[in-house]
Order: structure tokens, then sequence, then C-alpha cells
């Protein structure tokens, strides 16, 4: 064990260990999960000690032996080694100071282990023009950033499909439900149409609010007035972090703000929070036309991906929109998270941004991963029942709705409570009576009468 | 009294009501509140009525004296006449369809009463070409955007107060605090002019959102189908609104994703929580900043509007800041409420649109007023304390940290810790040990260098 | 107008008015609602007023005609006389010292109206020993149990119901469902048992809660070291209290702890939250059941309550069930107001209990409402269609899970396949093999074998 | 590559595998996340495989050597081994299908293994006379149990250490807050006794809540109708299990119920989520006491246990109460996840018990964490500045409060402004005026007079 020393005390660290004594306290502080920061973070925060390296030494403010031994230190980090050294738990205490010496920490001994000549300082060199409070939120939105376009093509790919699907079932007719009762009819084709509408909404939504992302306060060091940075380093932090990952950052156009303010965070969760709220609401929909197969609405099939049950022989469940669901409900939780640790910020800093950076990288994560299945295993290969559909729609009364402009409400009313009881047809009854023209009848009942505005020409019998 | 009979039986109406049976149904069947129905949704139906009216008399739907009757009876509703007909509770089952039949059945009988030849049947006349489900949505969307321009300027006053404040204090130095600890100094005008970015993105954020409300439903009818609307209708009936209102509705690309989906409603509703999250940041700094007067921060006064105690004479609290902060938490409460209803809904309609609209409704109008007198009673008045502010900064050590970049991450800690011990202050000791020049040490201490980036020609006493 | 005066200056008041100065600051201040202080907890403040003037003047430190005035002018206020004279807003800041100031205005005005020759001051009179910070929460627990007995009687109704419907559906035999998907048989006997269990549990649980809600703080005074107050006052406030009302309140044993603390309202919340969200499930459960009628489940019918649709004839909605989810919704978002603000609480109080308030007897009162209706209008007279559920039962396929311990899962397997893909039955296909004797077929497949635990004497007919 | 077959079709799986063709499928339908189902769960479901094993041998429905069998091979699995055979993902749709197959497929394949003579099925063997339905939500119980006196005997930890403080601290004077704004004083042996209330009734909720979580549906199976299990197994698994746990199970009295409502959960999330609401004020108490070591109240200090800040020397942040936020505001959330997932439980079954659990065993074992690192690194060393806060006091002017009873609530604001206007102290404006004799005025401003309530036999100097 070798014995390091900061402003607290001395403290014993393992002697191979790259990292050092703020770390160790890190651990010993914030055991409350074994859960590490996330490896995103970490690659980010190791991409601007890199930036920030080569920027310091075109200022004049590191030598050029120092920034070679950081660079080269961070470039083999960026490749994943050395990833068991970064140990400081997700959650933790002092608004990402942990994590930010983490990685000063092990980038400074990295550097000095590859070039033992060169003497490199965690804070006066690695963290040099930095701090955490403009270092950790930047590497935070850079992680986000990086995972979106993946959730993105994911939302995307399910566009894509409910497409597709509202095409093949275009003249599939159903019964429409509100409020779970029979409704008037409808088709698969605009079932699917809807969703597609739906996704394709919160997809530009979660474009929108990811993109405001992109705005980070580097160069604002503790509270964004940018004390001990240089106006180089502060110009030109932004173009070398964008040209080393391709990320499209922009520089904060107010830098105090940008360092205290989190609401790009609670908008973005809330850009995805309505995302889970609509796949909760697909899912159930799912579900719930899929349940059966004999005691329940049967109307399509969701793929047989397990076996549904340890007890039911052959049983099998939509589990696929069932995990949905779940990832919804955790992302809709984690949005409160997200909104309290936002609103409990104070003055200059919000000292919560680990726990908003822990919900905002898995709520992306698992919105990614669960629509992949969703779309995989669940929407692609989905069939519609037609026959039975169209059976049901063939049954329904309320089809007699379409009479209504012509009859009125309370004589349609009369009709449907006629045919309900003497399980006659309201075709059947209209026919009895004389009522419409056989024309008219054939018009009004068929798919097109039934599933689009009235044709207003539609001559009654009795007016005929 | 009247009898009245539906399909589900008689019932005694009040021989004078203007409503009819479905909405005296109603208040027997939702006892929940004594609040009634928001009186800008049912103002908004009344729109609807009226401008289907003169479209259905287009389409030729409709005759032209009882087109002539239900306008007449709507355009006394629009002035508030009759108000007290509108009995439905704000908390309703079935859709919105007892607030639709309440309005339908009021505009009917009006009609009647005024024109007593021409016989308005609710249903068939008042309703035609209409649903409950495109109706009350659309009327929905109507209120809040009504209420929209009302919370955008008043954001828009905060913005332009924070302003004002930013320049009146620009060079009003203060400690910064982290983590509520102090942190190297900046001025108020920097504090201020990042509460006017934050609030500028609000306004935008909400905008953005309120927005989208635009895009209405009508001609949907029951799931979207159009089923018993006309193809006339549906192509003039927002035009009709619009010049009726200037509300500047669209109607939606796809009618049946339109009446079942709420996102726009979850999406608003997250817009407004974003910016009650950051409303509530805001008055807890205010209230923070303003404690005391004598054992708190002390560094800013809000006006005094009330005395704060019964029984502490001469107490005055932030009053202001503390209604702001309960809006805050109510609106994030109702974002809860708006969310989970919206996850609800089913299949080709989400049944639970009232109580989303009732949350929406009053987040919208309790964020405006909150913060109208946040404006008015809190910050136009807000002075700063520059010279306790000052004084502070003067006694701060953390300043210290100017020295960093110069003397290195640890003896800056030393010196640090010794002018903690010894009640020296930091550019004292540096005199003392003739560690920097004079002229650095003015520089790096003046207010200048202690609130933006390095000049990084700065010339160290012993390399000079 | 008469001119009064405070700390802060002066201001017109209306001639007539029992209220004064601090009520209309506080109605120019908080401008967000014109929803007042709830009836309540005015009420209550007044039955503090009157139990303190008779301590105070035991205590020997308010004079009997000042007593006398003061009670004289509460039972005036308690009959609900002046009830208008109460304008300050149910959102307000400071705290509740509005509301209270409210009261002590028109307290010592109407007491000096109806007594000229005594002068009754607000604060040394009227408030004398108490303090918003103690008046205002117990008034709020107070108004609290005051609605309890009803929300309690309405829990226990469902429960009653429940176990009714239980009892009268005792053998009616149903398919069960799990994820939505067939599953083995129950009765709805079992399913009314499993809801009538369920509510039980509320019921205990919403009890528990509201009974530590006796708990209070009176003579605390401004934060709970009872200052100003006498200890005569201290001991003796809640006897007279109880005596007056009837609400078994009971003395905090730490009266400062009892003065910012604020979880008994977030435990109370919680346990309306658990109701909710209990209640939405078996309003789910009823509208589902009841889905149809000819493209549903239709396995119950809810009594049919009004019209269902503007636009569709004859169609009836379940109108009830939908209103306690929105109910249930707005409980759960409540929730989260009520557990931000408590959670805001600082130092020596919290000033955020009016929304707390607000929001929760909003719940209580809701939930009883919603509860009467949901049994009167809803469970009390749905019924089973015995039928239909029994026939269910008999072509379902998944009640072969009875085979399972006797012939194996996969061989169970096997046969459910084959009869679904021949449409046979599995009995039919067990007599056909020769699996089982006829006697275990019968039993296996009775109602009571599809139902119960397994009789493990059960012979297999290879093994006779 | 072995290829194993279910009802959907064959799969490969690794020849060494313990786990088999379902658990392999889980694994591909449920790519959300890397994170394993929590190892208590499994471990747990482990411990119903064996008690299942011995009870449903003694019933006589499974064999001696197939009994040895399965004990065997969960006994190893008890001890830790083959823990990388769980695989199932922690979020899994299914009900928990995927993890109670993959712990009956381990036990068998390595019951088999270990006694390659008995063929051991993990559906009619390991999972004899029970469903994943009963088992899962057992199992979590019994984890959620397990970890419970950890985390109460960190709450008491609190509560004990709040009590010695609040002794320690017992006569330590200072000025009291309401609002943020400086009120009568008090002292911090009072404000440690709040919290130490405040703690101890928030572990007598966990308690409860926990100990309603020792109701099992053992033996329910499917959906509690206790299909396929045997009377006998019904009536003895509970003795088993706890005769092998000590964790004090009963059966639920109702299966049915216990199998479909998770408000158990509810309620228990609920509990956790109220500490956690306190733990977050109690730790935004701490911060905003500490803050400082200038610019703020600085009355206490936390101890020193990291260097605060990367780029500001010397900086200590109060990173353990900061720690305990975050928790909190994760707790907060995971119980509206938990929430919502049981609102949306259908039927028979909630098919959400996999999220619930997850966030439930992340709420009690962090809270526990948060809990043990605040005690030992925040708490437990805590002191309290007693000169500065006694200083306060002398200097406040609201300690003219205890004037009120006897010169009335208007003319002690008076004396109050003057004090303020003049910087003068209140007793000297006294004294100078003769308002009170010298010992009224010590006995008032005394300690004792200023924070008990007042002795009313108090002589005023004029009335002397």
């Amino acid at each position: 064990m070798r014995i390091e020393e900061d402003c607290i005390g001395k403290m014993a660290v393992k002697d191979d260990a790259l990292y050092g004594i703020h770390t160790v306290r890190a651990v010993h502080n914030f055991p409350v999960t074994k859960e590490r920061m996330n490896p995103l973070l970490i690659h980010n925060l190791v991409q601007i000690k890199k930036a920030a390296a080569e920027v310091n030494f075109k200022a004049g403010t590191l030598t050029a032996d120092k920034k070679q031994a950081i660079v080269t230190a961070c470039n083999q980090l960026l490749l994943g080694q050395h990833a068991d050294s970064f140990i400081v738990p997700a959650i933790q205490g002092g608004a990402g100071t942990s994590a930010n010496m983490n990685v000063n920490e092990v980038v400074a001994n990295l550097a000095h282990r590859l070039n033992p000549a060169v003497a490199v300082h965690p804070n006066d060199d690695v963290n040099q023009s930095q701090s955490t409070n403009d270092t950790f939120p930047s590497a935070g939105k850079m992680a986000l950033r990086q995972q979106l376009p993946g959730l993105l093509a994911a939302i995307g790919q399910l566009v894509q499909t409910l497409l597709v699907k509202s095409k093949r079932y275009q003249d599939a007719i159903k019964v429409g439900r509100t409020q779970l009762e029979d409704a008037v009819p409808t088709t698969y084709g605009r079932t699917f149409h809807a969703y597609y509408q739906l996704f394709k909404r919160d997809l530009a939504r979660v474009q929108t609010a990811g993109n405001h992302l992109r705005v980070v306060n580097l160069g604002g060091t503790a509270i964004g007035t940018g004390i001990n940075a240089t106006r180089y380093y502060q110009t030109h932090i932004i173009d070398v972090l964008n040209h080393n990952t391709h990320l499209a950052l922009k520089l904060a156009p107010d830098l105090v703000d940008a360092t205290q303010n989190c609401d790009l965070f609670v908008e973005f969760s809330g850009a995805m929070k309505t995302l889970a709220t609509d796949l909760s609401k697909f899912s159930n929909d799912l579900r719930l036309l899929a349940s059966g197969p004999q005691a329940g609405l049967g109307e399509i099939n969701l793929p047989a991906k397990q076996a549904g049950s340890s007890i039911m022989p052959g049983k099998v469940n939509p589990v696929i929109p069932e995990v949905v669901n779940q990832v919804a409900f955790e992302v809709i939780g984690n949005d409160v998270t997200v909104t309290m640790a936002s609103e409990a910020g104070q003055l200059e800093l919000n000292a919560f941004e680990p726990i908003m950076l822990r919900a905002l990288l898995e709520s992306e994560r698992h919105l990614q991963q669960a629509l992949h299945t969703l779309v995989k295993n669940g929407v692609r290969d989905l069939t519609v029942n037609r026959q039975r559909c169209a059976a049901q729609v063939e049954h329904s009364t309320i089809t007699a709705t379409v009479l209504s402009p012509y009859l009125g409400y309370e004589k349609t009313t009369a009709l449907i409570k006629e045919a309900l009881a003497t399980h006659q047809s309201v075709p059947t009854l209209l026919r009895a009576r004389h009522l419409l023209t056989e024309e008219a009848i054939n018009q009004l009942f068929s798919p097109a009468g039934l599933t689009h505005p009235r044709n207003n020409k539609l001559i009654l019998a009795d007016q005929a």
C-alpha cells in the first residue's frame, strides 16, 4: 500500500492502483450501491481530459510532454483498457467530483506510468481549466447523445413497421371500441396508422429534446464564470472535442446558467416519459387485442416467444408487450426522480446530477432495448384474424349508427334495442319495414359506408 | 317537473331547466365534486355547436331555420347568459359525453325557447356531424389555447424583469455557492442573467408545446373515421371555427390517431412541469438569499408584502415565492395525473380526458397567476445588499482558487488552511511571502480577476 | 372604506367587512385561484379560537368579557353565518398565516360588533397563546378527521357489497385470466371475495393512518417551544377542544417535532394513494369484464346509468368505474404534490401546509364520493352472465392443466395442442385414448375439480 | 450445444449449461438490461423449491430419490454455487415465469448431474404444486423480508444517534427559523429530539408495512385456487419454509386475493417513500445549517469526508447528506413505478411484479446503505458551534416576541422596528423606557424564558 494525502488527511491506496486517495474516499463514503459509474460517462470524461490537454498545450499552459503523456493515457483508456480502475459508485454525493477525480487520478497515474519521466498532477494538469461542475454534466450530455441515435433508430423501426402493417391490413375491417364498449367499425389499416402517427411524433419529440443536449458548459469551470480557464481554452475546447467525438456539441451562451440549471435534463426526461406513456398504451392495446385464445378478444396474434406458464401447459403470454409496460413504468418513475433532483438544485450548482444522469441514461438505454424487442419479437410478425374481425362487425348492432342522420337518434335507438332483443340484424329490420331502399342499406352497411363520412346524397325509401 | 326519456328510461327534469335528462343523469352519477365543468370548456363547446350549425347548413344537412335558431342560442350563451345551466361536474365518467350533452340540451332548448316554431333536437341537430369524442377534446384544446397567451405573457414578464435586474446589478459582486458551500465569486448581474436564460427556454418550451395543441380532430366523430359527418363538414368546420375564434386550429392529418391518443396533453403538461420545476428552484433561491434578517444570508431584500406571523411581531416572510413553490408542487402532481390518465387510454378512445383537461387547465391558469404575483410582488422590487455581498467576497478564502494555476492545487490548499487558521487574508499571506507581485495580487483578486477566465500572461513574483 | 395599518403600512378595507388588513393583503398577494380556503379548515380554526378563549380565560390571561365576546362570535360563525367573510384563497404563501389572520380578524370584529363595549384584538386576544404554526396544521388535521368517517363508511359499504356479491355468485364458474390470457377456472364467488379482502385491508390502512392524525401541536405556538402560551393553556386546550368537537385529539409528545414535520400527512396521503391504486385496478377489471355487449368479454353487466354516446344510439358505457379511475389518477397525482411539499419543509417549519391540506382534503372527499357512486350505481346492481361464463369454461382447453400431475407437463401440452388443432375437447381426446378412467375425467373436469387443490388419491386409467 | 424443445419449438442450449430452453428464450426476449435477477430473489426461489420437494415427498406425490436429488441440488445453490447459471434479466415480461423456470431448470439439471440415476423434470418435479404466480411473489416478499432487519437497524442507529445528540446539545440555544426567516429561539437539544421523534415514527412505519409482507400465497398455484397442489402441500409448505428460513411467513387467508393484488407492495413502498421524504428534509436541513464556512449559516460542522472540489482548493462539501438526498429522490421515483405497476394488474394476476420487486429491493437496500453512511460519516461526529449560535440569539430582535403578552402585538412591533433602525437591542430600549422591571427583562430574555411557555405571574414595571 502507498500513502496519499489530501486536505482531509492521509490514506492508504493499493500499490498498483491507478486511482488515488480521492477515489478511495468516495468508495468509503458512498457504499449505497455496488453499481459503478456508467462507463459511457467515464468514457466521455476521458474524452474531455484528452481534448483539454490538447487545448491547454496550445494555450501555452501545459507543457508538451505533459500533454503527450495525458493524451497517450487517455487513448488507452478510450480503448477500454484499465476499465476496472473506475470504481466510484454510480450514486454519489458531491455533484460528480468523485467521478471526475477518479478520472483525473487514473489519467495522471497512467500518464506517469507510461512516461515515468513526466510527473502529471491530477488537478493541476489533468483537470487544468476544468471543474467537476463543467466536465461532469458535459460528459453526461455526451453520454446521452451517444446513446441517442440508438434510441431514435429503435423508435424509427417501430414507426416503419407500423406503416407496413397499416398497409397490409388496410381493408381489414374490425369493431371499434370506445370506453371498451363496441363502437362503430374501423380497419386495422387505420389502427396501425394511428400508432404510426403517434410514434412519429414521439420520434420528433425525443429528437428535439436530445438535440438540446448539445449545449454544454465547458470552460465555465466552477460556477460558469470561467475562473482559472483561459480564454483560449473557452473558445477552442468544443471544437477539439467535436473533432474527436463527432457529437456536434455547442458552447452554452451563458455558462453560469448552463452550470446551475438542469432544465434540459428535465425536458429530455419528459420527452422519454411521453414516449413511455405511449408505449405502455400501445402495449396494453396489443395485449388486449391478442387476449384469448378462446375467452378473449382474439383479434390479433402476437408471435409466440416462450412457454407462458410453469404450471399451465401450452399457455402462451404476451411477454414482449409486458416487458415494454414495465420499462415504461420505470421511465415514468425515473422522470419523477429527475424532476425532484432538478428542483433541488441550489444557487450556483445542482449537486444532484449523478442521480439524474443515472436515471436518464438508464431510461434512454432501456427504452431503446424495449423498443428493439417490441419490434423484433412483437410487432413485426403479428397477424390479424381477418375473418373473426369481419364477423364481429357483421353481428354488431352499433353499426346502425349510420342510420342516425336519416332516421334520427331516437328511432335508431329503438331499432337497435329491437334488434338486440329479437336477435335480428338491423338491416333485416330495415328491409322488413321498408325504411330504406335496398341500395341505401347496402351502401350504408358496406365496409366503406361504415368507416367513412356519410354520402349526403343518399335517399331514404320513404322520401324516394 | 317535465318528464323526459332516453334509452335508460324516464326521468323528471325541472320545468324551466334548459338542460335535459342526460344532464340530470350525470349530476346523479358523478357526485364526486361540486365543482362544475370549466366555463372555458363549455364556452368552446358552444363555439363548436355554432360553427357546426353554420357548416351543416351549407352542407345541406340542416335547415335554415334550425341553423338560425342554434346560432342565436349559441350567441346568447357565448355572452355568458344561462351560465348556470351548465351543471355537469368537472370530474365525470363517460369521456366528456355528459358535458357535450349538457351543451347539446341547453342549446336545443334555448333555440326552441327563442324560436318556438322550430324544434331543435340535441343529437340530430345540435350535435349533427359531431361526437363527444371529437368535440370534447377539441374544446379542451381550444380552452388551453385561450389561456395560453396569458401564461406566455406572464413568463415573458418574468424574463424581462430578470433582464432588467441583471443589468442593474451587473457589477454587484457576491460569493458564489456550490453545494451550499462558499465558492468562487460571481455577480448578481450574472445570477439574474442565468435565471433570465432559464425562463427564456421555458417560454420557448411552453410555446412550442402549446402550439402543438392547435391540431384538433373535428369531423372525426366517434372514432376518427368520420362516420355521420359529411365531407363538406370535415373540410369546412375548422375554417369557420377559426373565423369565429381566431384560435388558428388545424385539422389533424389522421383523425383516428387524433381521437385516441393524448400525447399532446402529456407533452404540454411536461412543458408546464419543467417550468414549474424551474420556478420552484428559483423561488427556493430567492427565499434562501433573502433569509434573515439577522441570522440568514441576507443578500437580497424581497418586498415586504404582509405581516408574516400572527405571534411574532415585525416578522416578514417570503410569502410570494412560497406560493409559487406550492403551485409548482401542484403542477408536478398534476403531471403525474395527466400521465396516468393518458397511459390508461384504450383502443379507439381515451375515456379519461375530463380529468386531464381539469388538471391541465388548472396548471396553466395557476402558473400564469403565480408568475404574475411573482413578478409584481416579488421580483420587480427586490433589491440587493451590495455592501454586504462585497464584504463577504472580501473575507472569503475560497477566492484563493485563482492562485491554483500559478501555485498549484496543493500549495493553494495549504495557503487557504493557514489563512483560515490564522484569520489572515490570503493576499496578506501572499505579500508576506513574496509569492506574487503586488500587481499580480491586485489583478487576481480584483472583481474582474475573480469572476472571469484567467489572463495567462500573468507573471509570478519568483518567475519575474 | 376604513383605513387599517400593520407593520407594512396602511390600507383601505371595506367599511362593513368583518375581515381586516391582513386578509386584504392576502387576497392581493395570492391571486392564484378564486377557490377559497376549504370551509372545514375555517370551521376548525374557529373551533380553536373558541376553545382558546375559554382556556385563556381560565388561565387568567383573558378577561371574562373578552372571552364571552369571542365565544359568542365563534358560535355564530360555527353555525355558518358570515361565511363570505373568509375570503383568503385556498393556495397561499405564508404557511397559513393569512387563513389564521382572516379568522382572527373576523372573530375580533364580530365580537366587537356583537359587544360594542368590548375591544377585542385579533392577535392579542383572539390569537392569544396561539400561532399560525400550531393552529393551522391542527385545524387541518381536524378537518381531515371530520371527513374521515365518511370515507371509512364508503369503503365499508364497498366491502360489504362485495361480500354479498361473493356469496351470491359463489358457484358461478368462469375462466380465469392471467396476463389477459385464458387460465384455469375460478368462480365469481372467489373473484368478489378477493376484492372484498383487498378493500378490507384498505379500510384498515386508511383507518390507521387517519388515527395518527389525532396528534396535534396546539400549545407549541411558533416553533413548538410554547413561547407565549401558558402551561395552563398547553395542558387544557386539547380537553376543551375535544369536549367541543368530539374529535379525540391528542397532544403531541414533542411539539417541536409536531410543528416542523409533515410525515403524518405523507402517511395519510400514502394510505389514500394505495386505496386509489386498488380502486383503479378494480374499476379496470369491471370495465373489462363488462366489455361488449357483443365484441367484448361480456361476463358481467354493469347497471345502465346513462346514454353513452351523443352519436352512437343505444350505446351504454361503464361511466361509473370510469369516474373512479379518474379520481384515482387525481389522488395519485396529489400524493406526489404532498410528498414534494413535505420534503420541502425547512428547519422549524414547513411553509407548504396550505397546498398539502388542499390536496389531502380533496383526495379524501373525492375518494368518499367516488366510492359512494361506485357502490350505489356500479357494484350493488351488477349481475353475472352465469351461462356465458360456464360455457367459456367448457370450451376452454387450458382446463387440461388438471391433467399435468397425472400425465406430465409435456404430454399435457401435446394434448392441448391437438385439441386446439382438431377442435375437439380435451376430455374427448382422453376418452378416445383411454388415458384416464371416466370417473377420473369427470372428477377432474368438474367445477370442483377445476377450482380446487388436487385429490391425490385419483387413479390413472393405465395405473388402475 | 444440445437441442431442447418446448411448446414453441427447438433451440440450442450450451452443453454444459445448467439452465435450459426456457431460460435461453428469456435472454433473447428481454435484452433490456444486462442486470440479472436480484440474487436474493433467486435464493428464495431455491428455498421454495427445496421446501416444496420436502413437502411433496411427504404428500406422496414425489419419490424419495427425486426429493433427495432436488434437496441436494438446492443446498448447493443456497451456498452460492453455480450462481452464474441464473442469467435471466432483472426486467422481464411474463410475471416472473422466466425467473421461476430458470430456477426450475437449474435445479433439475443439477439434481440429475449430482444423481445421474434420477431424472428430474423442471415442471413436473421441481415446480410440483407450484406456479410462477405463487412462487415468484413469495420469493420476492422473502427477499424483502431478508433485507428488512438491515434497514430497520440502520433507521434505529440514526434514531439512537439523534437521541445522543439531543442530550449533548440540550442547552445549546440557537435562533429558530420559520420560512427561512429568523424566529424565536430554540435549542439544538430540541432540534435533534424532533428528528429523533420523526425517525422513530419512520421506524415503526417501515416495520409495520414490512411485517405485512409476511403473508404469502404459496399453494395457491396459478390463480389462487390451488389447482394441482395437494391439500397437504397447502397446509405444510409454510411450516417447512419457515423452519428452513426463519422468515416467519404466514399463509394468506384468501389465496386468490393474495395472487392478484399487490397492495402490500404499494404499502411497503409508501412507507419507504415517507422515510425517504423525511431523510431528504433532514439532509436539506443539515446542509443548510452547515453552510459556509464563511458566507453561510455555519451553525454546525459536518465531518470532512473528502476534498470537495477538483478546482477549488480546500473546499469541503456536505457529500454525505447529498448522497442521501439522491437516494431519496430515487426511492420517491421508485414509488411511482411501483404504484403504476400495481395499478396495471388485471383480473387474476399482476404481470408486472418483476419491475415492482426490482424497484422495492433497490429502494430497501439503498435506503439502508444511505442511512448507514449518514450515521457513520455524517451525524455521529457532527458538532454544533455553540458560541456562534448563542451570539445570534443575543443579537436577534425577534426574541422580543416574548413581550407580546405584556405589551401587546402592536407596541412590540414598534419596539422591534426601532431596535432594528437604531441598532439597539430590545432589552436596552426596554430599560431606557422603564417598560419592564429589570427582573422581568432578565427572566423573559433568559434562555429558559425564550424557549418555554410564559410564566403568567410576571409583573410589568408600570403595573408594579
